[in-house]
């Protein structure tokens, strides 16, 4: 068939909405500490547990918010027929041996930071296309895998220069149905990489900032919507140095987002309090800050429509050492409670 | 709307299947001395190609064999509505920075050498959902590169086993689209993780084995095929132990595909002239047999219908490290010359 489904250069606008039925969360001690706290499914006292590494800590996480959200939708892990999930580590082994037990079908991605807004748009899609009646989009992210693989074991006690960002230990996990009453994923606008020659890799805000601001903008120029027509724009971890380049960029551009515009990255911790520099990153920063704030928030109507932007850089140590600037990219996705 | 395009437990039936309108190949020197030769667009004298580092050989590699693909089509980069790529590489930077400055919203994957059939699955389901006309699949590896990350150094010299396979140099990319008369996509099933404890990482074969079988053992029971309706059952990269396991394994369950099987890291080396022990692998194996070989065999009627495989070890060093198995998966496309 003809795609009759698009708008614009890089938008689709569904045309069956698939419906959120559930989310959960589950995170670290520090993001339990912080103002985000009361909405999530469970703190974790301890970073590994019960398990021997962080990595399969990570993996716990993962499987264990899978399952949470499947059983509040009142639903069992047979009735899901496709888990879209990623993560941070190499090879992604987060989510691989997360879902390892689970016994359904896997579309493995990776997004960096954007993947929350990248399972959330396929596992949409599946819906949308007639594809599933039932689908699970989530990620991961845990502070010591991360630390670990990307800068510098804890044990090193390196100093963190005050725009690096705290990686984020959690998950979240939606469950997304072809059979409910919202709130609807309506709009998707799926981002191209964007890389203007950043290469602090100290400062992921600020080298993920374009990519976010090119989504946004072409978000707009595609839709016909206006800043106005959301209660919140939320990016995904672009923290206090991105969020700021980010609305001057858009501002710029002649787009004015500053009255609703926040960030996950922000919104998780206190960072003067929880000395956590820029804030907070990681895939599973927007995934949290989504399963558990901002879905609590659309399903009491304090929100009604939201864009949600989950931002990821591309980059490896390797590429890094390599000489390489960081590529960024972002994802976007409307969530509304009322269909127009 | 309700998933109307199911069939059975993990199989789609698409409703307007996309049609493959081109493909692109490009290859490393050894690939070209092997038997699939003629049917590759480019064959690579230097594995740098001129490049300072393996990892951006590989991602121009990726970069220029997407680019073929889509001249071949007759259509600009601008046409293509998505990319779906993915690769072997930590935090998958042969993708990311091979399409960095291609300018196409793009989806990261991840599914290990499983990823030319993942890609496809989403690319063709895109298509089918109305969501894209145009849509690019494609995956890369290279062999420098994946010695050094997974296993040593190749300065080290290191001794391989018989049992391990040797990783394909070379990216394979694949255009659909909604307007065209065929070789159609027309089913798709998705694998889950399989994982029955083999921890040997220079035995790949054996660990992707039990996903292959029960991918294509789920295939024939959801859309009640036999073996016979197909020309060809070609698995990714199991090489000759993961191949005589599959057909074993599927023999004992009563289901025999031995007419008609064979497996993409067989047919690109040969294994006794060119002491590539088991075979090929590597995501960039079935990519290019694919984009090569199948699609001459599909366009020249050589072949008519095929079940094409690609399968993914789901591990990474630090989890081997910490003791874990091998997770498998394996996921399956029916492409046809001909709609039923």
């Amino acid at each position: 068939m003809t795609a009759t489904k698009r708008l614009g250069k890089q938008t689709i606008k569904l045309q069956y909405p698939p419906s959120i039925v559930s989310t959960a969360s589950i995170v670290g001690k520090k993001e339990g500490e912080g103002p985000l706290s009361k909405y999530f499914d469970q703190i974790l006292e301890d970073a590994l547990w019960g398990e021997k590494t962080w990595e399969k800590a990570e993996s716990k996480i993962l499987r264990e918010t899978i399952i949470k959200a499947v059983t509040k939708a009142s639903l069992s892990l047979g009735d899901i027929q496709y888990v879209f999930a990623g993560d941070l580590l190499n090879q992604c082994i987060g989510s691989s041996f997360g879902i390892r037990e689970l016994e359904i079908p896997f579309f493995g991605l990776y997004g960096a930071c954007s993947t929350m807004a990248e399972s959330l748009s396929l596992a949409a899609m599946t819906i949308d296309g007639g594809f599933a009646d039932y689908v699970v989009a989530a990620t991961s992210s845990h502070f010591c895998s991360a630390e670990r693989q990307y800068r510098f074991p804890l044990e090193y006690g390196g100093q963190r220069p005050l725009t690096s960002q705290w990686t984020v230990t959690g998950s979240g996990a939606v469950v997304l149905s072809s059979k409910e009453n919202g709130p609807y994923i309506t709009h998707i606008t799926t981002g191209k990489i964007v890389d203007l020659g950043i290469k602090d890799v100290n400062n992921m805000g600020a080298a993920m900032a374009p990519a976010a601001v090119d989504t946004i903008y072409t978000h707009f120029e595609d839709t016909g919507f206006i800043p106005d027509d959301y209660d919140l724009i939320i990016t995904g971890d672009l923290a206090q140095i991105g969020k700021n380049i980010t609305e001057e960029l858009l501002q710029e551009k002649g787009c004015n987002i500053s009255r609703q515009y926040n960030d996950c990255g922000l919104k998780i911790f206190d960072n003067k309090k929880q000395d956590t520099h820029a804030g907070g990153s990681g895939c599973g920063c927007s995934a949290v800050v989504l399963a558990g704030y901002l879905y609590n928030e659309l399903t009491k109507g304090n929100l009604n429509k939201i864009l949600f932007i989950a931002t990821g850089a591309l980059l490896s140590p390797i590429s890094s050492q390599q000489g390489e600037s960081i590529p960024g990219i972002a994802h976007a996705v409307t969530i509304q409670n009322t269909l127009e």
